[in-house]
């Protein structure tokens, strides 16, 4: 047996015999029940002692690759290979860089909520994203259906590499129109979500320790990525009319952030939206202190009730503001499909940013969403979501009021998907849930929102897009139920 | 009109004025046909110099956003907005931010080869990448409506915000054992196409200005990528048996790369296969150096001839190979597919990387893929592709032999996509392209693949899957007629 050994690596040498047969036992090489030679024969092959031969095979018997058979050799073990490598990755020391790896870049906290296992049919969730009752999947199935009937084979290439599908653009670009959002095809630029957006703009404007401004608090899976990119979050409070940007100026002077995050309509998790006066008045910090603003519209043609507010993209004298929109809240999350809009030189880098990371949006759905788009169902579908969404929120109004009184305290949000509640007391929403989830209800818990956790002790998220009127009244008793055991 | 002008704003006042104006008109608020005061009426109310004034409306004037009607005042251009905005972008000078970008961060050279317009119906193209003509379009179709039928709403939901729809994981783990590489569904996390998995890899291990070593030539949108993340290249020539292992241990002791980027199967774009001696003493070199490895595996199973060579990741003793796969090449690019399969620490930061760039995979796109795969006509496909493909590799070695003879010289690959052209003589291949377009023949120039990109002068790639036999011979003959230019 030919083990190359090298004598002037710092592995000991009975560490570089294991090495080298286990390569070959786990390569196939030396196959499942083949006799391996005794220690004092391989000793003698390769000029070393028996104790280091022997030592070898120990640590290849501990890991289960071989075994010896009294008085009849020493063999490769009968594992499937699959089952041998398994074993060894439990036993096997992780390279130094991996183990370096999980000291020093442990992954940032994880902010997504899981899905709890049902403890019941009857749970009744308010942490979802929309109602999958409202999806329009019977639209976007015929869309699918007349997109691959049509194109066949060309639904399935790569298609355009740079922005995305032409014509989806086109029709963004009416859509945002009707919303008083002007761009251009020329100025969007297709994303994967606008989870991708939001990253795309930060590997394009930001590196690992500059400061990012967000609002306080916000949405948990930004907050997740921009501690994931190591940046330095700070932050200004959220009222009743958005960010308060009245403090902005002071912290553009003290902390200098490279780009402040905001999400002006009803945002999320509080409810919100930006004021007109406050709109103003960010913009020309941001163009006075040389600020990037990314803003975050993730659900801003949801409005129930209430003037339509202009966006700060509408705002935007010269290229500050750079847009995010998605199709996941009022269509559907699983489409996944966002878009950006942004001009200047920003636009180039975040196109070819788009493209080193995961070339395109599947062609696929661009196509089908932009064949369903198209035939106006969007307008429809839009229009029936609000008037369900109102609904529902009125409902998850009175039945707080009913239920709750003054146990609670809350802003009523004019669209949108979430009322953010602050409960009385001194009562932890992460504590209430345990009991909640007993009496069949869930929610989001506030600390997710937060940069420190402990801050939203006292809060949680309702989502009300997800839920019937009856199944928010009886949710909202059982969460009645669950703070009764806090008094 | 009430204009907050602030004198300790360094912006002089005029531009002051000027942005308010422009910012009211734009946004509305100041709608179309709307009359200004005269200079003399708003230098009073501001208590500014009717220069001051005059200044800011030429400024707005020039922009087309105003215009003064002789002996009757000053209005809002009749504009559309959407106009208007598309007016100033090009005055307005961009924020301070976006021309710095402009001057430091430059996109990186675009090496992706754009779409040529079709010269003629008859243009005969070797730069695609898969053969639309064998998309198993029918199928995918047929498990598209499967997985909607019977999962609704659910096939649009977000799924696992983890590691990807775990059927899929299990069919891939499935699917690896059958080319004996082991890998449970556990360290499977599934990517938005190989592209992506690049990319989260990069941002786990790498930051801007780290060393990476690849092969020379190498992938050009791995090329693009690292040159995007500003990260050193290094490279190490390909050979007949790949990357030429023999000079890594000089690499690694000089160099400290942290990443080694391999395509050891069929590589893109030499077509060449790293033998396994090679392949066991990059292994060898990688534990002894502690740098991982990143095993880019795209078209491994699409081997029409000569044995099947151990899998870097199967070699790996410790969790020292990161192994990419993807469906984009044996099935179809569109349908942005891929998975990453990684052990030990580096596995829980890549699932928060790929969370926090865009959740997750389209559900809808995962399932039915799932479906396909899971009915054995990915096997099918396989065979049939490789039959096919075998034979139009055939044809382009006959054509070459017949047409080119001399005038050319290449290795053959023993499977995959491309055959890599060196032309002898003195020509360059993009002159070479310039000629081809107009006899009706494209490829895709060696310039791509090279970090120096003249390094690729002398050579091009050749995509012979996605052209039928006679298409080759007639797209070689072509070729011919386009050298016997440059004679």
């Amino acid at each position: 047996m030919r083990i190359p050994l090298d004598s002037s690596d710092p592995l000991p040498l009975y560490r570089q015999v294991v090495n080298h047969l286990r390569t070959a036992i786990l390569s196939g090489s030396l196959p499942e029940g083949t006799q391996l030679p005794s220690t004092r024969q391989l000793a003698g092959e390769l000029n070393l002692s028996r104790i280091t031969i022997k030592n070898a095979y120990d640590v290849l018997s501990g890991e289960g690759l071989i075994s010896g058979r009294e008085g009849s050799g020493t063999y490769v073990s009968r594992y499937t290979t699959a089952n041998a490598r398994r074993q060894v990755d439990e036993k096997q020391p992780w390279p130094l860089w991996q183990q370096e790896l999980a000291l020093n870049e442990a992954p940032a906290p994880d902010r997504f909520l899981p899905a709890r296992a049902k403890v019941s049919e009857e749970l009744i969730s308010f942490s979802g994203v929309g109602s999958p009752t409202y999806y329009p999947v019977q639209d976007v199935y015929k869309a699918l259906q007349t997109v691959i009937r049509r194109e066949r084979a060309g639904a399935f290439e790569y298609g355009d590499l740079r922005q995305g599908y032409l014509p989806l653009r086109q029709t963004i670009s009416h859509v945002l129109g009707s919303q008083c959002i002007s761009a251009g095809p020329e100025e969007i630029l297709i994303t994967s979500g606008s989870q991708q957006a939001l990253a795309l703009v930060c590997q394009a404007l930001l590196k690992a320790g500059d400061t990012i401004l967000v609002e306080s608090p916000t949405y948990n899976l930004a907050l997740e990525l921009f501690e994931a990119l190591h940046l330095k979050i700070i932050s200004l409070p959220v009222d009743a009319n958005g960010m308060q940007v009245e403090a902005l100026e002071e912290m553009l002077q003290k902390h200098h952030p490279r780009l402040i995050y905001t999400i002006p309509n009803f945002q999320n998790p509080s409810g919100m939206s930006l004021s007109e006066p406050r709109r103003r008045q960010m913009i020309s910090l941001a163009e006075r202190y040389n600020v990037p603003i990314l803003e975050d519209d993730f659900a801003g043609d949801l409005r129930y009730e209430g003037r339509v507010l202009p966006a700060l993209k509408t705002l935007d004298p010269c290229g500050l503001v750079i847009y995010i929109g998605t199709f996941s809240k009022m269509l559907m999350p699983g489409l996944r499909l966002g878009f950006l809009i942004a001009g200047g030189p920003v636009l180039p880098l975040l196109i070819q940013y788009k493209r080193v990371n995961d070339l395109t949006t599947s062609p696929l759905i661009q196509r089908a969403v932009c064949e369903y788009v198209t035939v106006g169902s969007y307008q429809v579908h839009l229009r029936r979501s609000c008037r369900l969404y109102l609904k529902q929120r009125n409902t998850l109004l009175q039945a707080l009021d009913q239920e709750l009184g003054e146990r609670v305290d809350f802003n009523i949000p004019q669209g949108g998907l979430f009322l953010w509640l602050k409960l009385a007391g001194n009562i932890s929403s992460t504590s209430l849930r345990e009991q909640a989830i007993r009496e069949g209800v869930d929610f989001t818990p506030g600390q997710h929102f937060f940069i420190q956790a402990q801050d939203g002790n006292a809060y949680l998220r309702l989502n009300f897009a997800s839920l019937s009127p009856p199944a928010i009244l009886a949710g909202i008793q059982r969460l009645a139920k669950s703070l009764d055991r806090f008094k």
